[in-house]
């Protein structure tokens, strides 16, 4: 089994006591798992509330629950089939016989974390309503706890599964560091495929009940948000679980191993030839058990006192955040001056820690309604809807500058810092670290990310219940610092789901120079240099082909989850309407609203609906490739995760910011609620709705999908491509 | 004076007499512009009409006139700062000194042709109404006419400018085919700098009056579109002649000139070896002469029977179009035989020609009530404004798939095709003779595109002029069609400039890899093989960084020129509201409105706003070079292009089908006229608009100038990139 460097005559130069550093991987992850079980028993330890609480906290779980399992059961439908093809090629040796089993582990420990943080998410919004009567710390606790559970399940379930794989291929199948590092690039298949369809079938079942409850509860029937009366208000309460939590959870725990992966993978490349390639391998899981830690104290900061207004709720999640960035720093030094013995690799990881800070500033800034961006786009509701959906299409666009900015300059100067000129495989080491240093704070970062729909769902049980006014003033403070911490969440993932794509690239990129060398060695000659066998100018025809691709990818993905959100509210806003019609003594509060079949509908919409664009995901690089070679494929991901990177981030900063435009007006600014200006605002967020929470969040899982399924699939087209045929 | 491949060592290896055959080249521009001028000739022989509608007539003449004059003095300044700084560049060399006065030639033709085609349109507009008061073929000959002249200015002036400089180069200079074709992909930067001004600045105005008109005189005053009471209907007229005549006009002139300069080029490089270089060089403008006769013949097809419906009066103008093409297609063989004895060019001749008729197929399909897609994104309207805004949006994306994949396979077929896997230079020459291909009958597509907004305001002075329903039936059947024309010459104008601006790319890098040879030899050894010196792999950072640059780049201009459109907007807004307050019997049609001030705030607004976007396209590239070198400002042009392509069909497929999804309406579907249904297409039309007719038009000479900026600064970037000194 000599796969990877074995094609370029270069055997193993000896190995050293960093093999045996990956215990210390498992102990980070036990650090977190237990961490994330002590933080679920404190969660569960808060009264749920009275009855009535209880009763919609049941029925939010129960529709949980429910979708949860039948996405299960269509996500295996995929899966089999999925486990069966990389058998099938496991068995004349296209990828080794690991693959198909780690697709499983991974497969399994994502949705495993994705579960885990939605079942306390749906038990800490009661709770937090409930702890939110007595004070306003206290629903903050509340709720930020049970986003710690998601956030340290994922980074330990992740910590875990690389870790163990390691020692595994290392101890018990002596492989080489080279085939480890070919085998462990392969191994997030499983994790890729999972957090695409959490992502997909979450954003539309989520905004699906969102709009569709908007539609004929707010406008039609003019009954307020969260109105019990409102059939689809329980599946709305389910979505925000099921997209922002289980979604978010997958979607990060995807960009979090990958990061790992990538940078050991690019590590062995880096440092193979000067003997350092173990502890090189190493670095990237160091880095995380530093960042847990790191995360862990963060989290003990963020406590506010019982008089605290918004801005003190949002400075002590700041406050614990920039602390564990700045702790992780620190720590990095040693760290990794201790296992490289050079400064290089830690410029470029303090380069990506600094990244994600300031992706977190900057998408605050384009959508928080405390600076001038939205707050001109909400005085462009003066003249009408015609003019706030410009005013928010052109701020989403422009915000795609400094965003995409900021990841361009860590590419530059993590490759620059960790390689120089001369080291070019050690400056591709440094971008990869710059992913890992990126997300090395996921601890704490996820967990602000997965508070907020908690609060969100607290605010509605709230408002359900009839808990008070000030109640309801407490969980909407909670629920507005939310919306911030989510959408700088999301800029946060989009930015570190392009890193690491773009870290895993290379890596593909090595691998598959090794395949097509084997098949077709007449094009090592002919194409010598970094990658012999491969042509990837720009001017190959193939690669601008694939570029091209790639980028119509996007459009065409987006295009369909946003009209997979107009079908799934189409069922809803009908059945709503239905259920007006038919209940009598609904409308007056006599007679309940049947939730259950809005749930359903729901599920069945999502389910239904995500299948096409994950199928899109798959087979669009295997075609690509077949027809393009690794060229194209190579065109296709370049080009899905540049123009997917601004389109995210395009559609996530211009619904964020209609959002909040939306909530300022709300706020009594600009006429206030009722008047034009809200009207037109409250279309600017309807259109920004699947912006934001579908196809913005899911374009993150699409194009990490498509480099997944081209290294998987590498030796295959490698020999069979109709481009080498020639 | 050994430019080009001196570096390479090859030296002059013989002439013949394909080098005077560019005297044919003369010929054929004067066949064009003699047809051009009896044409005008012919459209003047027409009645203006009576005194109302020659007094409506001549504000709109002097409105457009006073634009042009001032966007010709702001573009004077801009024009002597680039003169000069080439001027500065030829002192060392950096450009020859044919550069500076290619520069101002170009720009001086291109004006030149937009300024006659604008002429002629605004006097062609009263002459349509006024024929149409007799029959529907009369008015559909005036504006078709009015049509071809600026399309037959354009063609005849391009020829012109190519064949006098190249027999210049030749036979006065005597320059070998090397020096000529590095000279010639340089000339085209006068023409980008007046397609950039002339889209932005054009695009600005038109959509300003429109939209400010929409705004106070439809939605506040509830006056009907036209309506001479409304003050800024003169405006309005002015913007369909600058915008959509002159600006598409120079747009074109841009394309069409580049896609020659640049299958020359690659000509060069593709047959230099074989001793048929002045054969291949001479093959572009002899496509281009026989296009023009292919052309001239179509438009003799251009008639319909007196009662003539809408649907006949499109298929005529097909007819002409298509006959063209297969003339095009047919005179194309025996003439690439004879001078390149090999079938490959031929059938890279007729991909072009082909994807051109298909781009325009799929853009008719996306954009035309006739079809599924507009149809279903009216009935979304059923729902309110935010579901049509998200259909238009998905609507658009989706869009991009089949004309962004036309062009791919036009890249991937030509190049196949001329040079097979085998012969690289040859297939890339095959790219550009696609690019001419495509453009090779623009005297008739360009006719059908211009005929639109003539068409357009016929309409308006019909009902201005109060000629009567029967007329202003007729000029709105002539209307209708303007709108499918004026898509599907958008969606070819954006595929054209896609290709021509990949060939022109291919034609910078093998410049730029003799400048970085000459100035870093030591770069050759490390990166050999086709463009020696130069790393283009997608895994350089700085390629990659290009590409993250450049994708932003288009989003950025886009909120710019979006913003542009708000901004000027808003003025007229103000200054409408003003004149309905302050002028006595304004609305009740005793006073006149004051045209003349709405014009020239469409015109401050827009010579105020074009600076920005055009500084950032000039600059950008620049500053890109000067960091990363070459390499970046290749990432840069190749991710503009392809993002910016896309986009820019997005952009325009998403308002075509807006707007008709508002005529399908009006005309009495899903409600008409009135209806609520009518009102949310109404919004969506008003986002539409900036949309089709200002950010997505501008894209198109925004990548394209990109190019030229990064041609004529090569020898600088080459020899003082940050890139190249460490």
């Amino acid at each position: 089994m000599d796969y990877y460097y074995a094609a370029n005559g270069v055997s193993e130069i000896g190995a050293n006591s960093f093999e045996w550093a990956y215990l210390l991987g498992i102990a980070g992850a036990v650090l977190a798992l237990v961490f994330a079980f002590f933080q679920s028993r404190k969660v569960l330890k808060f009264s749920e509330g009275n009855d009535t609480v209880k009763k919609i906290a049941a029925s939010i779980r129960a529709g949980a629950s429910a979708y949860i399992k039948r996405q299960f059961k269509t996500v295996s439908i995929f899966y089999i089939a999925m486990f069966v093809l990389l058998v099938v090629l496991a068995i004349p040796g296209w990828v080794t016989p690991f693959i198909p089993a780690a697709f499983l582990v991974g497969g399994v420990f994502s949705q495993l974390s994705a579960l885990i943080g939605m079942k306390i998410a749906t038990a800490a919004n009661s709770r937090t309503a409930t702890a939110a009567s007595g004070s306003l710390n206290s629903g903050l606790r509340v709720a930020f706890s049970s986003g710690t559970v998601l956030s340290f399940t994922v980074v330990g379930l992740a910590l875990l599964d690389v870790a163990v794989w390691f020692l595994l291929l290392r101890f018990v199948f002596q492989l080489e560091a080279q085939d480890i590092a070919a085998n462990m690039v392969m191994f997030g298949v499983g994790v890729a495929v999972f957090a695409l369809f959490a992502r997909v079938g979450g954003g539309i079942f989520t905004k699906a009940a969102d709009v569709g409850a908007d539609l004929v509860g707010k406008v039609e029937a003019g009954i307020p948000e969260d109105d019990p009366r409102n059939p689809a208000v329980i599946a709305d309460n389910v979505g925000d679980n099921v997209g922002d939590v289980a979604g978010m959870g997958a979607d990060l725990y995807e960009s979090y191993i990958k990061s790992i992966q990538a940078a050991l993978a690019l590590g062995v490349a880096a440092f193979y030839g000067v003997g350092l390639h173990w502890e090189a391998m190493f670095l990237p899981v160091a880095l995380a058990i530093s960042g847990v830690i790191a995360s862990l104290i963060g989290t003990f900061f963020i406590r506010t006192k019982e008089n605290a207004n918004q801005k003190d709720l949002l400075n002590t999640l700041r406050r614990g955040t920039y602390i564990a960035a700045v702790l992780a720093a620190v720590a990095a030094a040693p760290i990794t001056f201790f296992i490289l013995g050079s400064w290089g690799p830690y410029i470029a990881i303090v380069v990506g820690l600094a990244a994600g800070c300031a992706i977190a500033y900057f998408t605050e800034y384009y959508t928080s309604a405390h600076y001038k961006p939205t707050r001109k786009l909400a005085a462009s509701s003066e003249t009408g809807s015609a003019t706030i959906i410009i005013g928010g299409i052109a701020l989403g666009m422009k915000s795609t500058f400094a965003i995409v900015m900021i990841v361009a300059a860590a590419i530059i100067g993590s490759f620059i810092a960790a390689g120089g000129f001369g080291e070019f495989t050690m400056g591709l080491y440094g971008i990869g670290l710059a992913a890992v240093g990126m997300l090395s704070t996921l601890g704490i970062t996820l967990a602000g990310d997965a508070y907020g729909p908690v609060a969100d769902n607290a605010g509605g049980i709230a408002e359900m219940a009839h808990l008070g006014e000030e109640v309801r003033e407490r969980t909407d403070a909670l629920d507005s610092i939310g919306n911030t911490t989510a959408a700088t969440g999301k800029g946060f993932a989009i930015g570190s789901a392009a890193l690491s794509s773009l870290a895993l690239l290379v890596s593909f990129i090595s691998i598959a120079a090794s395949r097509v060398a084997e098949y077709h060695p007449d094009r090592v000659a002919e194409y010598p240099g970094q990658f012999a066998g491969l042509n990837l100018s720009i001017t190959n025809p193939a690669v601008l082909v694939g570029l091209f691709i790639g980028a119509v990818l996007v459009f065409v993905f987006s295009a369909m989850t946003m009209n997979s959100v107009q079908k799934a509210a189409q069922s809803i806003v009908i059945e709503v309407r239905r259920q007006f019609r038919e209940i009598k003594g609904l409308m007056e509060g006599t007679a309940e609203a049947d939730y259950k079949t809005c749930v359903d509908l729901c599920t069945k919409g999502a389910l239904r609906e995500m299948i096409m664009p994950v199928v899109l995901a798959v087979i669009a690089p295997i075609i690509t490739g077949m027809l393009f070679g690794i060229e194209g494929m190579v065109g296709l991901i370049a080009g899905a995760t540049v123009v997917g990177f601004a389109v995210a981030i395009f559609m996530a900063n211009a619904g964020g910011a209609w959002d909040n435009a939306k909530k300022y007006i709300e706020s009594g600014e600009l006429g206030g609620k009722g008047s034009d200006n809200h009207k037109a605002a409250v279309i600017g967020d309807t259109v920004g709705d699947p912006f934001k929470d579908t196809s913005g969040p899911a374009l993150n899982t699409l194009f990490k999908m498509l480099t997944t399924v081209s290294i998987v699939f590498v030796s295959v087209i490698a020999a069979y491509a109709l481009w080498y045929q020639f």
